[in-house]
């Protein structure tokens, strides 16, 4: 078997998958084949439809398939607050808290200029003309983390110009 | 948020994954949108070929993309010697060992009245048929559990009269 067949392609490209190595790539596949076709379908499917429909937000810079997310859709939160965070993970977590109502901004990443990543990954143009209409208080929810310091101490003195207060919490945010 | 976004439906389709509950779907699909688009979208589409391109061996019901599998397809191993095994993650790991090479024969599961699961459905009358050829010895490779040994027991019965000589694997099959 020098070419390889399309089962053995098919679990290599398993691999992709964060925390999936080779015994698991398998046993997803062979799963599927061997018991839920149909999920498998709509897995393909959806996924497809993911990477090529998602992108970001054009307010806060979030997943979504559409030009703004729901929750910059939702004009029932509170525009006073704006929450900052690293990754859409993290958007996920504090909703699930359901614990804050108003809206978000996401860096997609911390400042890493050994990673190439400065302030133009991270959109801060974007979420400094975010931030000059109503809000009243930034609260920057980034890890505590040296590039999630390192982070947030340019952020603040960023914005410390800006008439809305700034916020830190204390460590980490609500997890489930 | 009362309609689900295609981020959500995605998560959820990730569950049909074994092994993946609601916190590494979410993990897999924001990686893959975040860090790699190109494996994800290599993913969905070599998974929909295998759902919808892979089938049975019309010879020994392994999984394969073609009439005969890879195996069957191969003129230089032991005609003599079919191993009888429940799954294709059990010929894989036979094949993994390099300790044989003769055939195989895919029972795709094991005797279980309960689940319905009867001889016709372990491809019997497909088993005898390929033992009547020069077939000498069927290795019976079906594992330790109860209904493995009841398999086991009704297959040694059956080809009793076959001029075959039956042997049983002790116990399990070397992994990896």
């Amino acid at each position: 078997m020098k070419e390889h067949t399309l089962i053995e392609k098919v679990i290599e490209a398993f691999r992709c998958l964060p925390g999936v190595g080779p015994k698991s790539a398998q046993r997803m596949l062979l799963y599927l084949l061997e018991r839920d076709r149909d999920g498998g379908r709509r897995l393909a499917s959806l996924l497809n439809d993911a990477i090529e429909n998602i992108g970001n937000c054009e307010s806060c810079r979030n997943l979504t398939d559409s030009s703004y997310c729901t929750i910059c859709q939702d004009q029932t939160r509170d525009s006073s607050l704006l929450c900052v965070v690293e990754t859409p993970a993290d958007v996920i977590a504090i909703e699930h808290s359901r614990s804050y109502n108003g809206y978000y901004f996401v860096l997609m990443g911390t400042l890493s200029p050994i990673d190439g990543r400065g302030p133009e990954e991270l959109g801060v143009d974007l979420l400094v003309e975010r931030c000059s209409s109503d809000v009243k208080e930034i609260i920057l929810a980034v890890s505590s983390t040296v590039e999630g310091e390192a982070t947030a101490h340019y952020l603040s003195e960023l914005m410390s110009a800006l008439p809305a207060s700034i916020t830190r919490i204390a460590r980490g945010i609500p997890l489930g």
